[in-house]
């Protein structure tokens, strides 16, 4: 990736939620992530190497209208945005995800992502853990969604370290 | 990535089905992907750089008992394998997924992925298109399930060409 990006590894125990530190209506702010035509490219050819994500002229006469990013990169992107903007303590542990993508995320664009808990359901036959819902929304720098993520997280009491 | 798969350009028009052509049931097979520690740490670093995906020794006394490829890694060679082996005219054109990982997807794993129509929603307001929903299941070497994934595709009638 030309992005210039940290990529160490995250100390795992730095990090600051647990289960009982965390509460509906809490949100997290990511930074921004500029995104370009190459990176798209990039990730297209080894994952999604469709024609509108791989070239600009085919593009233009697809369904999107120019070249747009892969969905499965705006996830990715998002992930990553996620891991460095939801502190919890054993890290982001997705048991499963609902996704929309509103529209596409374009060459140029600067993502951010807005996160927010909407929910809280501790587990019934495991004390020391819960599901936490966190609604994640990805935007463009004109402040549009391009994509909507709803994660179950599973996220540890403090207990149970 | 060290994984020998192609990675030209697929022809768009090439592709066989429109929606008239397509039926709940029909289903597609995918090639198989063999998965390396590389590739894992690769990704992670990338998209998802939690200990647990980057670094065996910190990964086994984690949650996952050893290294494990990021979900979003599982969900991006999904794609791959789903843009080779589900042949639609117009290409794969998600409007929203669900996906849960039931087990982690490991160092060493071959995954393939089996595809299938669970619904076929004509679109009320335009013609030309409909709503088709793939299930698509994410199988390791020893027949379990990594992922399960629900995709609602726009697909487009031959008449719209």
């Amino acid at each position: 990736m030309n992005n210039p990006i940290p990529t160490q590894t995250l100390p795992l125990k730095g990090r600051a939620y647990y289960l009982e530190d965390l509460a509906v209506g809490d949100s997290f702010v990511s930074r921004k992530y500029p995104l370009d035509a190459n990176e798209i490219k990039n990730f297209a050819r080894d994952f999604d190497p469709q024609p509108f994500h791989l070239d600009e002229a085919v593009a233009v006469s697809s369904f999107f209208g120019g070249l747009a990013a892969s969905g499965w990169h705006t996830a990715a992107i998002t992930m990553r945005l996620m891991v460095e903007s939801v502190p919890m303590a054993d890290g982001l542990i997705g048991a499963g995800v609902e996704i929309s993508w509103p529209r596409p995320t374009r060459p140029g664009d600067v993502l951010h992502v807005e996160s927010a808990i909407i929910n809280i359901a501790p587990s019934k036959s495991k004390n020391d853990r819960g599901i936490v819902s966190l609604e994640s929304i990805t935007f463009n720098q004109h402040g549009e969604q391009v994509q909507k993520l709803v994660s179950k997280l599973l996220v540890f009491r403090r207990s149970s370290q």
